[in-house]
């Protein structure tokens, strides 16, 4: 099962599809993507900072998803409109103030849900500071 | 069971101890906290949206979290540093763009551990965007 | 929005096509089925239990699982093959060694999936002491 | 980080402390217990069946809550009462009735509170059939 956009493809395509991400600041980049894995790495940004120099929730929540969006699209090309329609996520340490990379494997890729996992490391270290798993509906072609 | 801080005290946290989440812009409002209760509107803003004018889903995750937080927060006063540990969001319809407000209703409240649930629901609108179940840690005083 | 079956159709459907939820004695009964919602009820029974005389996680599980299940079937009706495709639980307070009650609220019923969260009640008692949001694939017609 | 369990002090503990679980017949065996990692069997039983010869939601969630358990009791000895308070499960394929495995690693091992998550197998099969995350909470020494 090879991929069907390279990690140029996916970046372009946030790019063109998804500037909102970019909103503030340039932060996430596309690092790669494999058969039914991606990385993401979200550049540290005072933007997704909170009280204490940590990285707030939904900045990690952002990562996890798109982790898992970028991991979907790299299997089944920019075509499909695919949403997520849960997402659950475990906060396990405070991050430090540096990027966050997030690694996600998909568990299944159906043709109507897609289900994976995002682990989610501060760079540079082996300790995971959260993980998630999610599920994305992918609508009939 | 009544509440530590009054919706004027919860708004006054939010300026003095989390300016970051006003970053872009003032969206997210607390507008009522009763007994293990909380509700907290976020304006509709442009670094919300997504393509097709929908609201993201980190934006909706950042609501559903600072819900729990405040309702959290309104019983227990603000001395306590309480950390989402867990997440878990569906997501239900797309909202159009335009407020959506988070109704918490916390299910217990213990001295280690809050657990609460998130309805997020449009202006004016009956039917659920989605909805999330969360859990804080909440440090030994 | 009506209900396709009725409590006694729901309860002659399990008979006849969940005989293994019986085993080891009758337990789970359908008591109410209203549009969007249902309410099962897990009879006391040792098999559920776990040390200390609390009533499993396996067992709530169970019951939450088919809370949600009954809820769709009384909407949809009994010719669909509805699966579980995800379940979030907390637990919230061990239950004492007596009945509980599995309230369900569909909050959403689309043509493929359907999401719904569960109250988890002992008998006679107010507080929860379980909380489950759950998803199921509907397949296609 | 060594074990403080060994394998066959894992399974005598369930033996004592947990006979329910053997309820209607033999079952569950843990299999191996590494630092932060554990793999228990549950081995094919009718009782764990659904409609279709597949295997039960509830008997995977058993699974699931179980490995994890064993992981933690491993690395923090059988002194302490831990309690599962958020397990959150996805059901990525129908099992065939045989053994499912659950290898269960741990995320996060703290003084309150242990995570991790259970990759679910059928035995001699590469594809998971469910992956589960779940928190438990430790009490105070």
């Amino acid at each position: 099962m090879s991929t069907r956009m390279s990690v140029a493809e996916l970046n372009a395509f946030l790019e063109t599809d998804f500037p909102q991400i970019h909103t503030g600041g340039r932060s996430f980049v596309v690092e790669a993507a494999g058969p039914m894995t991606a990385r993401v790495r979200m550049a540290y940004h005072q933007r997704h900072l909170r009280p204490g120099g940590t990285i707030s929730g939904p900045a990690m929540f952002a990562l996890a998803d798109l982790s898992l969006y970028i991991a979907i699209l790299a299997q089944i090309g920019p075509v499909a409109l695919a949403v997520t329609t849960n997402l659950n996520i475990n906060f396990l340490r405070k991050p430090e103030p540096r990027d966050l990379i997030g690694e996600c494997r998909l568990l299944k890729l159906g043709k109507r849900l897609a289900v994976g996992e995002v682990a989610i490391l501060s760079e540079g270290r082996d300790d995971l500071v959260a993980h998630a798993t999610g599920c994305y509906s992918i609508p009939p072609v």
